[in-house]
C-alpha cells in the first residue's frame, strides 16, 4: 500500500517530514572497490581497462578492439526497426530545437567609469558520455546527453557503454549516431569513468563526464570530480501529480505507474483535494497493474514509496510540492498554469491533462535528465550550459585604473596582501 | 628558481606535460575524521556542533550564543577603518552592477505543432556561505559570494565563520552586513558545513553551500553534496601572464608576486616571446621580493611552482594557455583583444597593461571566485546562475498529444517501458 496522508490530520507535519527524509536507495559501500579500479586505470591505462572489462563484462579484447567501428555502427542502425529509428530522429530534432534556445549570449559593456567588462561563453573541449549496459540502456538518454553537448559546440563527444558478454543494444548505437557522438568505446563501470578522466593510450581524456550509471559509476564520478567536471549524481526518479476533482483517474494512474515501472526505488506521489479522485486513482493503479509487463517492479515501488496526500485546498499542494521538489511535476487542475507559477522547486512541470510525463521523456524536446531526490531545490535539468563555461573579461585603461585602483589598494592592505596593493600602486606611481 | 621552459627545445612536450600534471597540494587524508564530525552533527545537532566548536576553536558557548547578534555586527562595523568600509561598499556596488547582467531570462514559446515549451528560473530558497577564520578571512570573498546570491533573489543567506578563541574579523562582519547576509553563526570547519546541510535546532538547513575552506571544509562539502548543492571545490590559485616585448617587467613581476603571496601552493606563470622580457621579469621578481611582507610565502610559491615559458610566437602561447586553463589570465601584448579571442580555457581574462588581476580581485565587479587547478576547462567562475535553478515547462493539448504521442509510444515500447507507452495511449484511445 502507498502511504496515505491527510494534510488536515494532527500528525501530518511529522509524517510528512518522515516521508521526505525516507531513503529510497541503499547506498552500498562501493567506494573502496571503486577507488582501486580508478587508481589502477589511472596508473596502468589500457592494460587495467582491459583487465577490468574481462573481469566485469566477461569480454576479452585487445586495446585495438575497444573502439566501436563505423562499420559496426552502420550495421547496428541497419538492424534496428526503422520505425524506432524514425522516432529517435523525430526526438533528436525536437531536442535540438529546444536546446538551441538555451545557447547563452556573450556580454560586453563599458561602465560609467570607462571600464570594459563582460564575459564570453565557450564549449567544453571534450565530453565523455556514460551509457549503462543491460536493461537500463536507454537510447533516449543517449540523445538527451549528446544533443545538448553538440548544440553547445563540443567538438569531441565520446561515449562509453559496457558490452557485457560482448552484447550491445543496437538502438543505443543508433541514438549515438543520430546524436553526433564522435567516438564510442565498449567499456563500462568505474574503469570507463577512470579512462575518460585520466586517459589511456587508446582513449584520450575528456574534460567533463555526464550520464547515469550504477553505484560504481556514481562513486567513480565522485572520485574523479575536480580532475574533470561531472553532471549531477542521478538518484532514483520521481513524479508528483497534483490534481483536482476534474482529474482523469485512469490517466493519472497510468502516469504514476510510468514512474513506478522504472525502478523499485522510484517514487510516485499524488496530491489532491478530492477524496473521490484519490480513491479512484488507487483503484485504477491496481487495475492497470494487472496487465503491466513490469508489474512486479511497479508494484514494489508503489507499495514501498508511493503516496497519496489529501489536502483541503490546492494552495496547500503548492507548499508540499515545494518541499518535495519533485523531478517531474504534473499539474492537472482547472488552473494548472496559475498553480504552476507558485511552484519554485521542480525539475520539470507538465501542464494539463494532455501532457503525460512520457512526452517529456521522449519527444517534447526538453531534457529528461532532471534533478532527482529533492535536488531540484538547488539544481537544474541538464542543458546546453552544462557543456559550456564562462570566461569573464575585464579591461582598464590608465584612467580607469586611477578611478578603481585606490579602493583596491585599500582592500589589499586590509587583507594583508601587500603585493596585491603594490601591483596597482606601481602602475599609478603610488608605491 | 621557477621552472624555465622553451617551446623550441626538444624535450618541451614532456616537460610541459609534467609541469601540468604536477600536484601543488598535498591532500591530507582527512576524509575519515570529517565523516565522523559530519555524522555526529547530523545525528546530534547543536550538541555535536557545540562540542566540536569547543574542541577545534577553543570556544565554549551555549546554543543561544551561536548566532552573532545585530548589536555585535553594528559594533564590528563601527570598529572598522571607515576608509576600508567605504572601499568595501564601492566594491559591493560594482559587484552588484556586474552581476545584475547575469540574471537569466525565462523562456516560453509555442512550436509549429502547437506545443508550449519553455523554462522558468527561480532562486534557491536558502544558501549557506562558508567563510574561513584566521589569516584566510577575506572580506572581499564574503562580498563575492553573498552579492550574487542576493542578486539571484535568494531570500535567506546564512554565513558561518569560525571564531577561534572567540575572535572574529570585524571586516568580515562588515562585508556580510554590506552583502545582505541574513544570519551569521560563529562556527566553522566540517561541523559548520554539516549544520548547514542537515540543520540543527539553532541553524535551519540550507539548500546550497558555497565558499572556500580548508581541507576539512572541502571534504565535508564533498560528503554533503547531493543532500545540498555545493559550489566548486577550490584549489590553489594561479595566474598566467602572456606578454610580448612591450610588457613592463616591473608590473608583470608585481602581478606574479600578487598571486604567489596568497599561498605556497599558488602558481605564477609567464609566457613570452621575448627572452629579454623573461630575464627582466625574473630580475624584477627578485628585487620586489626583498621588500614584500609576505616574501617567504611568495618566494616558496615562485620557486616551487613558478614558471617562465619562452615561445617563438604568441600563437604558441595561446595553445599553451588553453592547456594550462588558468584561473586568471593577464594578456599584455600589442593585440591583447585579438589574442584573448583565441583563448577557450580561462577563468577570467585581464586585458592590457592597466588591468592587474588585483582589480578583478576587489573592485572590477566581476567575480573573484574562479575555477582553479585547470578546472576552467569545464567550469565557470561563481555567478548568479549558481544561486538559481531552471524548471522546464511543457504543455500539450489533445492535438499536440496526437502529433507527438505515437513516436513517444514507439520509444517507450523499444525501451521496454510499457507503462510509459500506455500513459500516452490511454489518452489517445490507443491502448
Amino acid at each position: 500500500m502507498p502511504v496515505r496522508l491527510d494534510r488536515q490530520s494532527a500528525d501530518f507535519e511529522q509524517r510528512f517530514r518522515d516521508f521526505l527524509a525516507a531513503k529510497r536507495e541503499v547506498s552500498a559501500d562501493v567506494e573502496r572497490a571503486t577507488r582501486a579500479i580508478v587508481d589502477d586505470v589511472a596508473a596502468r591505462g589500457d592494460a587495467a581497462l582491459l583487465e577490468a572489462t574481462k573481469k566485469f563484462d566477461r569480454l576479452d579484447i585487445e586495446a585495438a578492439g575497444l573502439r566501436i567501428t563505423a562499420a559496426e555502427i552502420d550495421a547496428a542502425v541497419a538492424a534496428c526497426d526503422p520505425k524506432t529509428v524514425e522516432a529517435l530522429r523525430f526526438a533528436r530534432d525536437r531536442i535540438e530545437t529546444f536546446h538551441r534556445r538555451q545557447l547563452p549570449k556573450d556580454e560586453r559593456f563599458t561602465d560609467a567609469a570607462g571600464v570594459e567588462l563582460g564575459w564570453r561563453w565557450s564549449a567544453v573541449d571534450a565530453v565523455g558520455l556514460y551509457v549503462p549496459g543491460g536493461t537500463a540502456a536507454y537510447p533516449s538518454s543517449v540523445l538527451m546527453n549528446a544533443v545538448p553537448a553538440k548544440v553547445a559546440g563540443v567538438p569531441r563527444v565520446v561515449m562509453v557503454v559496457p558490452a557485457p558478454d560482448g552484447k550491445l543494444n543496437p538502438l543505443v548505437l543508433a541514438a549515438a549516431h543520430l546524436g553526433g557522438v564522435s567516438e564510442i568505446y565498449r567499456v563500462g563501470g568505474a574503469q570507463a569513468v577512470a579512462a575518460l578522466a585520466y586517459g589511456t593510450a587508446t582513449i584520450a581524456p575528456v574534460a567533463k563526464i555526464v550520464g547515469p550509471g550504477n553505484a560504481y559509476v556514481a562513486a567513480a564520478k565522485r572520485l574523479v570530480f575536480g580532475k574533470v567536471g561531472i553532471d549531477m549524481i542521478a538518484g532514483p526518479s520521481e513524479v508528483l501529480v497534483i490534481a483536482d476533482d476534474t482529474g482523469n483517474a485512469d490517466w493519472i494512474a497510468a502516469d504514476l505507474l510510468a514512474q513506478a515501472e522504472h525502478d523499485v526505488s522510484a517514487q510516485s506521489i499524488l496530491i489532491t483535494d478530492s477524496a473521490r479522485l484519490a480513491a479512484d486513482v488507487e483503484r485504477a493503479v491496481e487495475a492497470q497493474l494487472a496487465t503491466l509487463p513490469r508489474a512486479e517492479i511497479a508494484r514494489t515501488s508503489w507499495n514501498d514509496f508511493g503516496a497519496v496526500i489529501k489536502v483541503a485546498k490546492l494552495d496547500d499542494a503548492v507548499e508540499l510540492a515545494n518541499a518535495i521538489a519533485a523531478e517531474h511535476l504534473e499539474i492537472m487542475t482547472a488552473d494548472a498554469e496559475g498553480l504552476s507559477n507558485k511552484v519554485r522547486n521542480a525539475g520539470a512541470i507538465f501542464l494539463g491533462a494532455h501532457t503525460p510525463e512520457a512526452i517529456g521523456d521522449y519527444v517534447g524536446g526538453s531534457n529528461h535528465v532532471l534533478p532527482t531526490a529533492r535536488s531540484a531545490r538547488f539544481s537544474s535539468g541538464l542543458g546546453v550550459l552544462d557543456f559550456m563555461k564562462r570566461t569573464s573579461i575585464l579591461r582598464c585603461g590608465p584612467d580607469q585604473l586611477r578611478a578603481l585602483g585606490p579602493a583596491a589598494m585599500t582592500l589589499g592592505q586590509a587583507e594583508g596582501l601587500d603585493a596585491h596593493s603594490r601591483s596597482v600602486g606601481l602602475r599609478l606611481n603610488l608605491s
